[in-house]
């Protein structure tokens, strides 16, 4: 059995396969009635276009890059997982690549080495900065991902970090907690993350008047559960006295659990914790991770339209870069571990 | 500043650039001394080798297509994770490509729809059957992951599910629980893992002399942590009486024990829980999770292997077409949990 044609379907309407190529591309005008007998003899006869043709005629490949330091961080697969969704219901591929946060690597995807068919590239970036991107002005559309690439020429889709962990804390408060360590400042670059949580923390003290302990301040390399557990086992080394904790992402907090449990520590009777990016793994431990939820479908619906409708640079719009910025909302979703 | 060239780099060393392109491309004879001094200079001077001159010549891109059913599932985000070091060991970029296990999606990237730069991809396919890759032998290489499509004149990477579901549920018996619950059972294709684990579930009670009892058997929809949390209220509401589960994979056991964690009902003391994939979320779980553990890393470098060597369909072989197979080793992670 050959591959069916325009013709065949053609054929079968009793249309020629120009009226075919017009309802399956939207061209020209056909009345709505045989529309809708050609996209049935589309399906009974069980042709499909090709992507190719398509392609060539609408000069885009419908596919885009999407960059991201680690998968094996849940909070990136989870993230590219809803933008493969977003992108699937706009018919578009998404080729995912995963850059280690290496500086070359994230250099070759932004500059769009060896991925010439790509329409454009959303970047989650972690070493490389706003100067790095300075000479990409007629490259391909870009959008970038969270807070590393702070203010540049092109668009940028984040959640308020600061704002957040300042809600964060303040529900620790609100439960009567006074004693509130932070787990997850980092002294290296990149730390953008890391500083703006911090400080959104020690917002969060100064506005119920509590001076912030430094001791209650535990540094990590990385936002991984091992991390969490060696933080936690140096404030409890430390003899730090605190009734509640805030993670700065949910790895570290499982992490810190995984630690107080182990050790008897009651969650949340003697500690509260709560983390940051409501992971699918928190909804699920024992107990329930609380934890700032951003809407990572947001963050998947509004890349898309940044790059499918101004992925470009912007050359007006340089000097207020900050307006580039799409903030996403973020929820507090309440479980049982504070 | 302009762009550093071949021609820069063999004037600030004193040599042509011919012969520094002999020391970028591995070409020719370049004595030490000299290849360390060019080098130096590549580094001092800031030379970036072109990649698409290299690729033209060299008549490869450097890229592969890694596609996968779901990254959200953290045993298929730890993979391709594992690939992209192996690959970025071999200088080797690595597109991902989430299916969702839609048929579509995964003709597409097997057929090489859309990526023309790539020279191979690695599918773990859902939905596509061996029949449906029978027309591409002159396609790009190929090479398949995982046990769904088992027998095709491509070369395939899995490990011996059977085999590692009844060394799971020996384990469950060698510590003398008789009454064992299998989560994972699907009635639905493509369910060829779920078949399988059965099958390895029921031998291992074969072999220890037990009647396998089909109200301990589970199924469920899909292998997700909500999916086991369904499973196991569906045999705590029947009544059944085990004192061991094997899960079908590690998020069904996190989501089991989370139910019998929120019941009371003691891990592993009343019930001991054995999951497969051995995710690291399950080394942090409450109790740890005991696990079988593939090696993804020789997973990843096997894959790769095939895929650089031998990923072309080899026609002499399609008669035994199951000697294509390579089988990845496991171990048994025992952790607290059984």
């Amino acid at each position: 059995m050959g591959k069916t044609t325009l013709k065949d379907v053609g054929d079968y309407v009793g249309v020629s396969a120009k009226t075919v190529s017009n309802v399956v591309n939207n061209t020209g005008w056909v009345g709505d009635e045989l529309k809708e007998r050609v996209h049935r003899a589309i399906v009974e006869l069980g042709y499909r276009p090709n992507a190719a043709a398509r392609q060539l005629r609408s000069g885009r490949s419908g596919m885009i890059a999407l960059a991201l330091p680690d998968l094996a961080q849940p909070y990136f697969a989870e993230l590219a997982s809803a933008v493969v969704r977003a992108a699937a219901a706009r018919s578009i591929t998404v080729l995912i690549n995963q850059t280690n946060g290496d500086f070359e690597a994230e250099r070759r995807i932004a500059d769009g080495v060896g991925i010439p068919v790509m329409d454009g590239v959303i970047l989650s970036a972690l070493a490389l900065t706003a100067r790095d991107l300075t000479h990409r002005e007629d490259s391909m559309p870009i959008v970038l991902l969270g807070e590393h690439i702070g203010e540049s020429a092109f668009p940028h889709v984040a959640v308020d970090s600061a704002k957040a962990a300042e809600a964060a804390t303040n529900h620790l408060l609100a439960s009567g907690r006074r004693r509130i360590a932070a787990i997850g400042a980092q002294s290296d670059a990149p730390r953008e993350t890391a500083d703006l949580r911090l400080a959104g923390y020690r917002a969060a003290l100064a506005g119920a008047g509590i001076t912030p302990d430094p001791t209650l301040v535990a540094f990590v390399n990385e936002f991984q559960r091992a991390d969490g557990v060696a933080a936690m086992k140096g404030l409890l080394a430390n003899g730090a006295d605190f009734d509640a904790v805030f993670a700065f992402n949910d790895l570290l907090a499982l992490g810190a659990m995984h630690t107080l449990i182990s050790r008897g520590i009651r969650v949340p009777e003697d500690v509260a914790v709560i983390g940051f990016d409501d992971i699918e793994e928190g909804r699920f431990a024992t107990p329930p991770l609380t934890s700032i939820s951003p809407d990572k479908d947001a963050i998947a619906h509004a890349a898309l339209d940044l790059l499918l409708d101004a992925g470009k640079p912007d050359p007006t719009r340089t000097v207020a870069a900050q307006s580039l910025e799409t903030t996403i909302p973020f929820q507090i979703a309440k479980r049982a571990s504070a």
